[in-house]
Parts: structure tokens; sequence; C-alpha cells
């Protein structure tokens, strides 16, 4: 696999992307008025800063309140920020004097699990900082669906925005003062993530998301402000998402769709973002068709028996030799606290290469793998991988592989013809791809055409902080695709039923995995 | 005088004015969703709003939270309530189902002394009810200047918005009592007052108003919305206010030219509103110009000795009988509390043509005069005009009538030039007209060319409300007049002090209180 970090993308696209962000600062010097030009103080600044912009200035009260001050304790120079908005720009900080171009903005990737925050210098266009952290509703609900529920009860949708939203400000304190930056002097916000952590972050009920006919509240929410969202930085700063186009591909998908370019070339490409859904995006410049498989949580941290987030202390990767002695890998180098999910996937390739579970998924023999021993864990209890474990993530992967089918039948396709493969989001970025192709989770592809896009969804939030153009692609990426609501579709739920086994009922379509079987005396040739 | 009642002006601009309020209802029936068209609640709403309006619609965050409860609950029958924007429209409401067409609007006169409010029906343009009372900001002074100082100091914008904005709100929660109609339904407000007070009401500091070179904060605030402002009506509602063409010609101003229609026509007129400032505006479609003399509060209730509003149980009629008799009309027919503005100069023209006063506006004998004896009065003490009185309404003639002339002259026009003269504001509706040119602080024409104007602050406000095209009128009166500041003028200097006489230091531009002072033999032929 092309190693393709996101720092090395990062830099790719800082210089691709001309810079005009979503906020910027305009040094004025005014002219000082006199009796033959006793303009207003705001008139005055509207028609300096028009001229300087090249187009239509709204400014809010609250500023024209405090712009007499700042003109006059400036001597009639004066700093503006101004933020994009729906026609023309908005006022949204005005300083005495030339205060110079340092302005941030925000770019953040909102998991189910995870939230991800850059901060940006919107002059250069560069991450400065970046803070993680869980996501505060975790607390009410690993899982995705738990959360809907919770949202569906009388007060439920403003506490999960809550937990997001003290999740998010937190991570903004943090970031600020690492940075020595005022929350007041970030100007800007944009976020991506699925269609549900969207709703849940603005306060939106999700409860049609999950019920047919499957309607968001909202795809293309727009442009807000910070204020509306409860966002601690400037309230008046412009804030908005990557647009969706259903109910289960989110913006974070389209994000990794603008990352990747593949709505640019002619070559055909294929997306896939595996998470809570498994969504994925296959295309060219001329068309663009989207569906998502209900992945389910089997990868997040947490929800498998000795689950936990990829931090210090998970074990990522597994590996079980011919003899049966099995070596793990831990993050941080430490003694194993638990297993992520690309411990998993590599856990249940190595198993099935080694005969521990047979292709339905199923022990040979008991009920769970010791992947660490209790002796050697930093619990003193077993690190285990449990029947139930490989059952949720055989529904995963038979969801994915099953849409991915549907989707190439559906454009009349076959796997041949993927010139492009893209892994987005975080699990494409941990995943060892190997074992993903073993359980049948990516498609066997010649490994030249596999490239990681790590995680695209903030990249994509990036991009659009820093560049109108590519928030005006995103929009047309979105209205360009055609989307298949799998939910309801009855092929889908008989590919999905053959899918459950490791790799396909078909091995056919996994040269390489079924070259491995065979040399592991699995099956032979 | 050619009566021209507010009423009669308010049927004639209904008929004239093509309704494009700025706020409307808008009555939707979309289709419902399903597998093939499952579009997010509000992007469905947007599309079939801006179908049907035929441009760009904004929806802010609160709004979308509550769509997808109204759309279903009203079975996909929505009624949207839409405020204009800067470019296209704004949601402000969303009701489940069809919920008829009425919509409020207000129209609100801020005066210094009285704050008026109308009630205006979106649906129809008609003023359906009306509530005014003092404004709140009198407690911290009567005049406009005691209040600009207090605004000076720390805290005191803020006092003062908050006083008014007091009472606008109570004047609110009356008509909506009245009329049982909740502020959440009232859409849209237009504000009509001179420039300091806009800048209180918004919280502008006014205290570059006063000083060279006399620049406001603002002349066009352009569209804030409700909440920005703090009225207590639909916080998304639009607000605007009438703009301004500098720190003493306000909006209420530019509101009576565009009443009048003197800016669309071929004869020249002149417009005076007096209040705190006598404003003019002279012109015609092809030129206008304006000026302002510092009338200062003169007129204002409870300035005089015994001042107050014109309100009942104010004497507002004069008449001293050439016996020396003295009658008097009282507002209300009840008994005497005090005299108004338009009472004071009806007395000070009959105390001129009496005798009683000499041309320099001394009294001849005393330094008083009593109107009403204590005996008739409902206080037990006697109605005086005191000396001190009638040098304020001196210095507020001069000012007025020395402005006027300045103006006549830098246009290169005399009265005779006037085909239509304009008596704007309130008291332009109160004052006696024979009364206001005896003591020239009207100028002495042929009576057929004077109309009333009424409260055109107030009408110029309504029409502003109900009609778009009249609000982008209003911009284009502001930056078609030219204006002349008078503050530092000399020339206005020398003429305001030779115009401190009754009527005039040249009778011959009174022709017809020279006949009456002949008449009366003050003077011979």
């Amino acid at each position: 696999m092309r190693e393709s970090s996101s720092t090395i993308l990062r830099d790719m696209m800082a210089v691709d992307t001309k810079l005009s962000p979503l906020s910027k600062k305009v040094h004025l010097s005014m002219d000082e008025p006199s009796l033959a030009d006793n303009l207003g103080d705001v008139d005055r600044l509207r028609r300096f800063l028009e001229r300087e912009l090249g187009s239509r200035v709204s400014i809010p009260l609250s500023q024209m309140q405090l712009i007499p001050y700042r003109i006059r304790e400036g001597n009639w120079k004066v700093t503006v920020t101004v933020g994009m908005a729906s026609s023309g720009w908005d006022v949204i900080d005005v300083e005495a004097g030339h205060t110079g171009d340092s302005l941030y903005g925000l770019a953040v990737d909102v998991g189910t699990t995870t939230v991800v925050v850059y901060l940006v210098d919107l002059a250069t266009g560069r991450t400065v900082d970046t803070a993680a952290g869980y996501n505060g509703q975790v607390s009410y609900g690993e899982d995705i669906l738990t959360r809907i529920y919770l949202a569906g009860e009388e007060g439920g949708v403003l506490k999960l925005r809550d937990a997001v939203l003290d999740t998010l400000n937190r991570l903004i304190d943090e970031l600020c003062k690492r940075n020595g930056c005022a929350a007041r002097k970030i100007a800007a916000a944009v976020f991506a993530a699925n269609t549900t952590m969207i709703h849940l972050l603005l306060g939106l009920t999700p409860e049609n998301i999950c019920m047919a006919p499957y309607t968001p509240v909202v795809n293309s929410p727009g442009l807000l402000t910070a204020g509306e969202t409860g966002l601690n930085i400037n309230p008046a700063a412009p804030v908005c998402c990557l647009p969706g186009i259903g109910s289960y591909v989110g913006g974070d998908a389209i994000g990794g769709v603008l990352v990747s370019g593949m709505h640019q070339r002619e070559e055909i490409s294929l997306l896939v973002d595996i998470g809570t859904n498994g969504e994925m995006i296959m295309g060219n410049k001329d068309w663009l068709v989207a569906c998502a498989g209900a992945a389910g949580p089997a990868l997040e941290g947490g929800v498998a028996h000795c689950g936990m987030r990829a931090e210090p202390g998970a074990v990522d990767r597994v590996n079980i030799s011919r003899n049966g002695s099995v070596s793990y890998n831990v993050i941080g180098g430490q003694r194993a606290r638990g297993i992520c999910g690309s411990g998993l996937v590599d856990c249940l390739a190595e198993m099935f290469l080694a005969g521990i579970v047979d292709r339905a998924g199923k022990f040979r023999r008991g009920d769970s793998f010791t992947v660490v021993p209790g002796a050697e864990s930093a619990t003193g209890h077993d690190i285990v991988v449990t029947q139930k474990d490989i059952n949720n993530l055989m529904r995963t992967k038979g969801a994915v592989s099953s849409a991915l089918e549907l989707l190439l039948e559906s454009v009349g396709c076959s796997l041949g013809d993927i010139d492009n493969f893209y892994a987005a989001g975080a699990f494409g970025h941990y995943l060892n791809l190997e074992s993903a192709i073993t359980i049948g989770l990516y498609p066997d592809l010649p490994r030249e055409r596999m490239v990681r896009l790590g995680n695209s969804a903030g990249e994509g939030a990036r991009l659009a902080l820093i560049s109108g153009d590519k928030l005006g692609e995103l929009e047309l990426i979105k209205e360009r695709i055609t989307y298949f609501e799998l939910n309801a579709n009855e092929v889908f739920m008989n590919k999905f039923v053959s899918s459950k086994f490791l790799p396909h009922t078909n091995l056919d379509y996994f040269p390489s995995v079924k070259a491995k079987m065979v040399q592991r005396g699995l099956i032979s040739k």
C-alpha cells in the first residue's frame, strides 16, 4: 500500500489550494471625517471595506456598537475580521490599528467515538496544532443507535448536543491555552461528521434517520454562526458542515472524495470509509454513485469484549505464526490493556489463516482466543477475542462487501474496472490492509492501486476552511452523487447473508487470499 | 391649510403602494419523502420555498431544529414566515399546516418625548391599532443634550437604550393584549426617529454627534434582527431604521419626504419638521438639499414652566381678543393642567398681536402671562407663560427661520419659488398654522400651498414596512440629498441672531403678518 499519511497529503493540498479562507483579516486606513465628509463611522468603514473586498458587507449591531471607539483608538486605522456569508461578507471583529495577519480557524472531525480538532492558521492554511478526545456522548451509549433512541426521549437531543459541545469546547480551550490564542480570535469552523453526528451536534433530531424513508433533518445546513451552534469561539464566526448526501453517507465521506480528487479524474475510483457505517462512493469526473451498509460499531473501541480505543495500551497488531505462537504490538510500547479495531481485524485474519476459526467465522474449538495472557497484560486479566466479537465483525464486513457488490452491479462495473481504491477515515488509516482483505472487508485489488487517505474527513474540513473554492466543490460533489438506499433493498439483504463468509462465498473474488489459504493448507488448489 | 390628516394620508398610501412587506407568510404543500426522494426535511422545505419565492432562502439553526416536527405535524403542509434579508429571505417562523394570512409588523416613531407604535397588518398594509407613551429616557433628561451627555458616562448608553426599550416593549405588550396577538407573530419592525434617538435605541454612542465634524456612528444601519435590538417580537424578525443623512437630519425627516412624494415631482417643495431640531429638506425630482437648525426642546412637553405633553388637560389653543380677554381650548374638554407646544406657539402669537410682548419677544410689563387662572385650572395654580419660555421659543424659531434662509440662498431660490410647503412631524400636525407664521416659525406663503403631513415619520415607517420598493426609495432619497452642515457655519450664526425678532427683522418676508400688525395698530402702514 502506498503510504499517503495525512502529513504528506496536507502539504500536497496546501500547495494545491489557493487560499481563500472562510474568514480573513482586512487592514483599512480610512480618511478622517471632516465637515465636508462627515459620513457615519459605520458607513465609512463599510465604504472602505466594500471597496477592499469588492463585495457586499453586512455589519451586525454588536460590531456597530464598538466601531466608533475602535476607529478612534486606532486613529482611523483598523483591522477588520470578516467571515463568509451567503452573499458577501459579515464583519465579525474590528480591532484598533493594524494587528497583523494571524487568525485561526478550526477543522473538526466529529466521530461517534473520537473528536479531533485541528487548529488551522488561516493566513497560511497550515494546521498548527491538534487536540483529540472521546466524544462526550459516549457516556450515553457507545453505539450510535443507543444515542438515536435517547434523542427520541424528552430533552434527549439537547443532552447529547451538550455532551459533544462540552468535548469540543474543552478541546478548543486546550488548543487556545497551548497556542496562546484567545477563543475570540478563532474566526471560523468547519465540521466533518456522519449525518447523525452532525444532527446531534446541531441539536437536530436524528429520529427519522433510522426509519424508512430515512430522511435526515438536513443535508446542507449552509452557513451558520458559532453563536447559533454554541461553539466557544468568536460568536459571529461562520460555521459550516461538510454537506451529506443522505442519512447514511455523510459529509465525512464527501470530504474524502474532495481530498482524493477522484471526482476530477478520468479513471474510476472507489472510496471506502468504514466507521459505524461502511460508506462507499465510486465514480469519476463524469459520474458518482454512493451507498452505505450499516457496518455496526464492531470496530469502535469499547464494543468488543476487550475492546478499547486506539490509544496507548491498545493491541493494534496481531500475528499468529505457523506454529501457533502469538505475537502482538501495543501502542506506546507498554503493557496491553485491551484491543482496538485494527487489532481485532488483524486477529480475525490471522485466526482464519491459522485455521483457528473456519470460513463461517466460528471457532473450531472453544469460544474465545487469548491474544495477551493475563500474566503479560496491564490488568492481570487475559485479553481475548470472543465469538461474539467475531460475529459483530462478520456482520460489519458482510455489510460493507455486500454494499460494494451492489454498487458495482448498479453501474455495470466489476472490481477490475477500479483504478484507485481509497481507504478513508480513521480506520482506513490504521487497518492492516492485508488483514482487511483477508477477512473480506476490503476488496482484493492489486496493492499499487490502493491508497490510504488518512483522516480524510478532517482534511476535507481543513480544505473547506481555507478555500472557498473547495467549499463550493463539496456542494457540487454532493449534487452529482447518485445515492442508493440499501436499507430497504432486498437484493442487498440476500448479498448480506451470502457475504458472511471469510473472505466471501465466492473465493474467486479474493485471489490473493485464496492463494494464502492454499499456501496454509486450508484448501487444496 | 388643506387638512391632510394622517387617516386620509394613510388610506391614500395604502392604495398607492403595492404590498411587498418586509415579512410575509408562504403556504407550502410539499411532497412527502419516499425512498426515491428522501431529501432532508430542511433541504425539502428550502426547495419548495425557493421555488415559491424565486429567490435564495436562509434558514437559521433555531428554525431547523423545529422543522422536522412542524412538517410532520402538518402532514407536509406548513406555513412559513419569511423576513427580508440583505439578499433573499430569512425563515423566521414555521407553523404546522396552513394558518391563514394574518401577520403583523410594527411601524415605530421614536420621538425624544413620545414614542408611538403602530400595529400594522402586513397582509393588508393597514394600521390596526396604535399605542403611544412617553419615551422612558425622559426620566434621565427632558432634552436631548442631557441624554447625549449621560451617554458619554460609563454604562450611560445602555441605561438609555434600556429605558426606551422598556417603553417600546410595554407598548408592544399593550398592543398584543388588546389585539389578541402573540408577540412572536410580530414579524417585522421599522423605526423612524432622529439620528440621536436611533443611536440610543440601538445602543450606539451619540457622543460624536454634537462635536465637529458631527459624525454619527451610522446613517444606514441596514437590516437588523429584533433579537439584536432587544425588541420583544419574533427575535428573527427583520428590523430596520429609516436611513438618516447626518447627525441632524434623521430618518424621520427622510420618511416625510417619502410620504410627501416631493422627490418625484417637477415642482419645488419645502418640508419642515420641527422637533428638537428644525430639519428642512427642499427640492424636487432633480435635486434635494437639507439642513437643520438646533431648535432646542422649547416645544417639547415639560420644558416650559407650565409645559406638558399634548394630552388631555393640555391647553392647545389660545386666543386673546381685542379687549384683552383670554380664551383657550383644553384637550379632552377637562380642566387645564398645563400648556403644550401648540398652545405655547398660539399664546406667543396672540400676545404679540395683542401688544403684550414686543417684536423682540419681551414682555412690555411684568415677566409672565396668565393663560389659565388658578381658579379655573385643575391644579389650583395659575397656568402661565414666562419670559424664559418665550426666550426658548424665540431661539427655536430663530434657528428654524435662519436655516431656511440659508437653504434658500444656497440653491439660489426665494420663498416665491416654493410650490408646496409640507409641515411634517407631530408639531406640524398640531400647530396652528397662522400662529406659527405670526411668530416666524413657518414662512409666510400662500395658504393653499401649505400641507400638513401628519405623523410623517410613523407613516414613512409604515410604508417601508409594507413595501420593499418604498424601503429602497428611502435609501435613494438619502443618497440624493445634499446636506449643509450649519453647526459650523458663520453665515448661519449671523442669520440666527438677526432672526430673533417677531416675526423677522425684515417684515417684508412676512406680508400677511405685517398686514395683521397694521390692522392691530402695532405698526403704521
